[in-house]
């Protein structure tokens, strides 16, 4: 990004989460700041000889709230001139404030909530799944499930969710739902998310309850991260759109757009950083 | 065991649960028969003579309900005369009624619900955790860790059930709870349901509520299972005594005791089977 935070390069590689191994996590960065950097070279005046070694990087992971995941990753000799690392949440409340304080949930694969004010920062959230992360898409999923299993036992209402989620996992029976998604990870069940949400079309009761429960916690931990007076609130991650309408209505209004994605933050925590040593 | 149904020997071994290796169920099923035989030839009159070979077997085994490891275990070369196969649920129930028509309620590690009256069986639940088994060991132990993080985060009230969970974990915040519980199997969480009845002791209102949700399931289970006309109905397996209180007064007047254990109900198959083959 240059000085009017214009893109002019950006990367994509493999995995990033040091907690399932942080040699790969360590590849991933390298290669997908090489890519982003090759980009911007060819897009751009900037010097040709500009290398990784010139750069002061800002790093936004997943797990290095974890005290020993930190210090690992912080060790590395990497290949930049100098790293600047945080979490995978932080930067995304820094990308949509533009680097300014403010809050965000998130509700993709799981959900978490941040508030960032006056360098105080409060989370809520992200415990994973299946313990934690109510309101996400691995939580919406597992809940259909659920629920589908349920009424093919005649133990709860009938849902056409079990129409969807028959669809979608290519199954007729119960024993088939269960062969397909036994053992599966949050990500499997994120992607069923989508069943409790076209079961919304047809108006189903079972569908708009566990909808209600997932939105209200949303709601309520806006509520609690709103008495920290963030400037602004963000809703971000795949299931914002899907969930937004079903928060309380006074959340909703409250909240704005998000500014810029999660891995503009990551430049912006650098430049924080870099200002803040000068 | 003899005609008056007294146990002569038994056999312990390792895992028989077919899915996770046929191989390992078929030596874990010889090798308990084997030391059940060797006991039992001791302590009788029995002729020394008799080999597995002389033996019909009644298996009782999980899984055996989904047909592609019915057929691997039906078409095994066994040390046995003949094998008569079923599932762990058809044996329990059996067992539980000396033989005889019946129903039983199951909550351990999972919860299954059968009844088996004039040859036509209905069976209830048994879908696995994290998407199905309410009311189980697993469960009470899932819905424990969320109320505990929920709490933490002051996204739910507070529960006593905290104080016992960082005994059994050994953990003092939400972090060391996550870290522990994370990618845990169901045996693992079913460890911790004693923290929710635990709590019971502190008249813990959020204990109580998950105590009756699971229960609630449980009476369900059991009503359903009533309206087949089960001549006795019994609630078996490791949770069952601490459940019992809190299901429907007219569920808990009508529960029988078990009168033998399900490895009993894998004789009783057999031995119908034989005599119907005759």
């Amino acid at each position: 990004m240059d000085q009017n935070n214009t893109i002019l390069g950006t990367g994509i590689s493999g995995p990033g989460n040091p907690v399932y191994g942080s040699e790969l996590a360590k590849i991933s960065i390298v290669e997908s700041a090489s890519l982003a950097l090759t980009e911007a070279l060819l897009n751009s005046d900037i010097s040709q000889e500009l290398k990784l070694n010139d750069i002061c990087a800002g790093i936004g992971l997943a797990g290095v709230n974890l005290p020993h995941v930190y210090d690992e990753m912080i060790k590395w000799q990497s290949p930049f001139k100098s790293i600047y690392l945080t979490t995978d949440i932080h930067i995304a409340c820094l990308g949509a404030h533009e680097g300014h304080d403010g809050a965000v949930l998130i509700s993709g694969t799981g959900t978490c909530g941040l508030s960032n004010v006056k360098n105080h920062s409060k989370i809520i959230g992200g415990h994973g799944f299946p313990q934690g992360d109510k309101g996400s898409g691995a939580w919406y999923g597992l809940n259909a499930v659920e629920a589908v299993l349920l009424a093919l036992d005649e133990m709860a209402p009938p849902t056409t969710i079990s129409k969807y989620m028959c669809q979608v996992l290519k199954a007729s029976t119960a024993e088939e739902i269960i062969s397909k998604v036994a053992g599966k990870p949050a990500s499997f069940f994120a992607c069923l998310a989508n069943t409790v949400f076209s079961a919304l079309e047809d108006k189903d009761e079972v569908a708009l309850a566990i909808i209600d429960e997932g939105a209200s916690y949303i709601s309520k931990m806006a509520r609690l991260l709103l008495k920290t007076t963030p400037p602004r609130i963000s809703f971000i991650g795949g299931l914002a759109e899907w969930i937004i309408p079903y928060l309380d209505q006074d959340i909703q209004k409250q909240l704005s757009s998000s500014l810029f994605p999660p891995e503009a933050g990551a430049v912006f925590y650098a430049r924080h950083q870099t200002a803040s040593l000068k």
